[in-house]
């Protein structure tokens, strides 16, 4: 569990977590590699969302995913590029969160991804949480809690309760 | 300036945050770019150090700043790989840190940055500090420090002074 003061920190910031789906990059399912390829050149992040004709999350795509479908024995193979399509190298095995208020599992999730996508209940694609708008509520927070709480270490000398 | 507590709190943790230089893939300014389109395709990092032969911190190269190189006007110049060295795409214009106890301008520097490279006086590069690392500690210090602190909401209804 967060602290209470702690999690009303982050959550006045809530609003600003996510970037809406309109103006994140994404390819389609049956988009093939060149495509992919050429957006994943243009853009800054490293990984994007691929979603179905309706909008649905499907997985994410990333560059890496593809130039290595152009390894070959002694050169690359940029023909396969054609024949190939997203669906076939998308890593399909993304954790999603349904709210921005999800604090505390956003948290969890962003140790080891750099963004998290957000969800409705019927999987459409609504927009991301990056780690690098929490880091800015990180900073906002190690820096504001001590102006708005007065912080008094615990005294755990004579606790046997103490954990 | 971040408070007391918070940067003990980080700085408790501060050993765990150094990737060290010799478990961090990186290559060289005169690798060609096949070479460092390989070692990218491999490896889960986006961006990678470039280091001289002396084992200077160069600057960072990403499989974006190869692959643009590729784009030709109907289709992907593989040829240009062997002809490129990784000095000719890098980007330079990286900022570093000398210590991973500088914890407020690593906190600020990871805003923007998924890792930031640590270079010693001479600019040899030491290692990386990385946003997840400092989204473990985010995440521990969000849980602990209503633990070991007692918050008192500080009542600013009488004063003049706060800001």
């Amino acid at each position: 569990m967060l602290i209470k003061p702690v999690e009303e920190m982050l959550l006045r910031n809530a609003d600003h977590y996510l970037i809406p789906a309109d103006i994140v990059a994404n390819v389609q399912t049956d988009n093939n590699l060149y495509h992919a390829f050429l957006v994943l050149t243009k853009i800054k992040y490293s990984r994007i969302p691929v979603l179905d004709h309706a909008g649905h999350f499907e997985g994410l795509v990333s560059l890496p995913l593809i130039t290595e479908k152009m390894l070959g024995f002694d050169q690359l193979n940029t023909d396969i590029l054609m024949q190939c399509r997203v669906s076939e190298v998308m890593d399909t095995d993304i954790k999603t969160v349904q709210s921005v208020g999800d604090v505390e599992e956003t948290l969890h999730l962003m140790v080891d991804n750099p963004f998290v996508p957000v969800v409705d209940s019927a999987n459409m694609f609504e927009g991301i949480i990056t780690r690098r708008e929490f880091m800015k509520s990180f900073n906002f927070l190690t820096h504001e809690i001590g102006r708005q709480y007065d912080m008094i270490e615990k005294d755990f000398s004579n606790s046997s309760i103490a954990k």
